[in-house]
């Protein structure tokens, strides 16, 4: 079953070959009449949907069955998988069969280039750039002195403040807002994100009066960074925040002023870092981690799905809690603390309730 | 004390009987003159709060007291609280009293209708097909192709995408963007809310390059689906996205892409689904709980708030804690952990400290 | 090296004197020929990148080594610090540093004074009242009935709803909603902030249907409110929601209905505050923390990153930990966890594996 055509626009059919390529695999078991020049295909699709005009792949062997059981014509999948693809279907072999998805799919899915043009709704300050064949959408709004790269997509009510720079291939998708940055090529807000907000410094009296610190800092963006919908990634307070070329922020992310990533980290949803943290390259932040401020954490270090992290984390270090500790010694302390719970306790039951009050759908008033 | 005018108009008053007959409850006490069909109500409002021409409830016993206090015309409560209620107070009693208050409350507040047509400034695709009688708000984007069911609200700056289809009766609130997106009737989606994202998808090279895997799935929402404000729910990936009707998300929850929930599951606020997790029907999560990849979570299971669930729960099953485990394993070794503190131990100044440094205020350039 | 001009428009320059009078500090050691009324500065900078004609300040130890080290024209700092100052630079001493910066920082930067006007393409209903002085931007939308205060900046494409009453000098930002509430003086919304969002309330019927409960209710916000980048505010079910005066909030909050601050308090990001929970004044939540419903948390109290509380917390008492417990036992509890793990236990290989698969980056079709 192919991609819903109204969403998600095809360009094909393409040959084995052509698509073994874009797979960076080789065909690795075709039945007999299988030409690379003359076999086509016209889309991807999953195992379980897939049908003979269709590649799909296999990249998580808890999805051998549906390996098994697949109709598509071809898969790409790791070597030593080939002998579990069917007769009828094609094994396109790589090690890397993910990626070699990512660009078949790619090759049948081309992002669309930018329709170049600003829609008449558009607000563009008179002293703004706009590079060529950019695409300006209803209801934007371009600041004064903001320099935006060529074949930009600014989306509908997308917001870009003064004196802003974009490099070349930029999207910023709806109900973007990105101020007080210097972005390079190819970076990518999605809906609703939001760059170069105010951060949260502010500095108390006596009688316990805020007093706002002006966050005089930017954001800098390297190439390729993307940022997914409603995420916020603060600007810096003096220093700039920095996100390294290729770092990529899920949904719902919180960056705090002045943090600083190397190239290619990955931070993923409701993760937070705090301000002043630094990440080297290749990190990875899991869902709903937190790290507090002042930090420094070692390139390729992995921070587990709602760590609470207050320690700095050598480089190569993989780290679980909160509070974090090193991996293994984090299931070492589970595994004991199951084993307390099974010799006696006594389970409150009221303490128990307590709990299930903090659940939905129980309110009065 | 009635609700505010200007933000809460009302319908009315009705009388007793009529009150009644929307509470789904019989009036079980009141003072002598109370005619059913004359006596007349003008509002609800809560119970410390409530004047006698209003109607309050009571659902959760920690209210008592207010109860015993109060000055509402009539309370909505269960049958055994009814010899609490004041002598000037008429009870209604049901088995179902939040409820009763629910449509008692819609009575006098119903839902504004649509007031319908497009505004001035709205930018409608020329092949957009909007249903009968719907209100389309100012500086809201409709896609080409998209098409709108009857009765329909869309609020400002509110952006439909192209090809979307929405039911009849959906409310898109001021902000909300949806794309890539088949709906049902009575869809809403709160302020902010973000529906069809590009999920986080990408595969990464051996030198730590990501690329990005187009994303060719939809969302589907059933009849009834509610999405609070600013939360997030990512297309599929090849499959779809799929919430199944009456479900509802709570403000600033995301959902993974591919994610499938059953009928009349509730997610609470800042929870977050990860992607290919399959919820049965009627399923809770609760508050900043995280649910992994990947994973079954059995119809009726109520996951609890902060709790990390890492792996499939069965039907019915309540679980807590990080990594989760059945509720009450979870207060046993939260038990047994704290008769072990009580024990010794050294509380280390020095790391209490630094979870202090992770708190708001203390920054510095 | 100053603030970027592009993004922070400069006063100045000022003398010593003013400066000093700025912090509320005195000058404490300064070079022979520092003559306060003749000696200029031209702005602000960290410790790290000020040069001679810039003032910086020095408010957590950590950053010795970068005293020690500045080429500052002058930095605010303790007393006792003023003997590492080197010998170039002017020390200004005062007891309250981070707050001398404050306000040296805002001499230097003031907040720009709204630009009067409103924008052809703001939408403004005809009986709502815009008081004088406001700056109502592109796009931004003013509902029926709405009373706008004297030097008021509406941002682009911000939406004020019906009725709302906003006080003198607020500052709502792009993308921001505010609905169903009344505002006093000087509140600030941060782009894409959502406030008076209908409220996760609804009774479910016995077949487990969700029936909405109208939200009835208001958001109150005291003067001096401020509240981050894509925070949420629910309105109140019949009672208000209300935030008291100089409360600030950071990103990624969620407020839920009914709720009340007292004032002062500090929210800070991605933390969760469920429905009808009071916080006394001056509150500090901290990161990712959650509070379940109907609590009362005590004036000065103080809530950990990522703790979890569910029951009442009294006045001035410091917590961490989910469920929460007092500082010292939560961590008289982790290192009591800590020697227990030490001593054998098994680290189990497959439930590691399990938490890795809770990260970004590996997912299959």
């Amino acid at each position: 079953m192919p991609a819903d055509p109204r969403f998600h626009p095809r360009s094909g059919p393409f040959s084995l070959a052509a698509v073994a390529r874009a797979a960076g695999g080789v065909v690795a078991a075709a039945p007999a009449a299988a030409d690379p020049e003359r076999r086509l295909f016209s889309g991807v699709a999953p195992l379980q949907s897939a049908g003979p005009d269709e590649v799909s792949f296999l990249d998580n062997r808890r999805y051998l069955e549906a390996l098994r059981a697949t109709r598509a014509g071809a898969v790409i999948l790791q070597p030593d998988l080939v002998g579990q693809v069917p007769p009828g279907t094609i094994a396109i072999a790589t090690d890397a069969p993910y990626l070699g998805y990512a660009r078949v799919a790619a090759l049948f899915h081309p992002a669309p280039p930018p329709t170049p043009g600003i829609h008449p709704t558009a607000v563009v300050a008179p002293d703004a750039d706009i590079g060529e064949g950019c695409e300006i959408g209803p209801y934007a709004v371009i600041g004064a002195g903001a320099r935006i790269g060529p074949g930009c997509v600014i989306g509908p009510h997308a917001v870009v403040g003064p004196g802003v720079v974009l490099g070349a291939g930029c999207r910023i998708h709806a109900h973007a807002s990105i101020t007080h940055c210097l972005a390079g090529d190819r970076v990518v807000l999605h809906p609703g994100a939001r760059v170069g907000n105010e951060g949260f410094g502010f500095a108390t009296t006596a009688e316990g009066a805020h007093v706002t610190v002006p966050q005089l800092g930017r954001v800098i963006l390297g190439d390729g960074v993307e940022i997914g919908a409603n995420s916020t990634v603060d600007r810096g307070s003096g220093h700039d925040t920095v996100l390294g070329p290729g770092t990529r922020l899920d949904n719902l992310v919180q960056i705090g002023h002045n943090v600083r990533t190397g190239r290619g980290c990955v931070i993923v949803a409701q993760a937070g870092v705090s301000g002043s943290t630094t990440l080297g390259d290749f990190v990875i932040v899991a869902a709903q981690a937190g790290l507090t401020g002042h930090l420094t954490i070692g390139p390729r270090a992995r921070i587990g799905a709602q760590a609470g992290v207050i320690n700095d984390v050598p480089a190569g270090t993989d780290v679980l809690g909160s509070p974090a500790w090193p991996v293994r010694e984090f299931w070492r302390a589970v595994a004991r603390l199951r084993q307390l719970a099974a010799r006696g306790g006594d389970g409150k039951g009221r303490v128990a309730r307590k709990a299930a009050a903090g659940r939905a759908g129980e309110d009065t008033g």
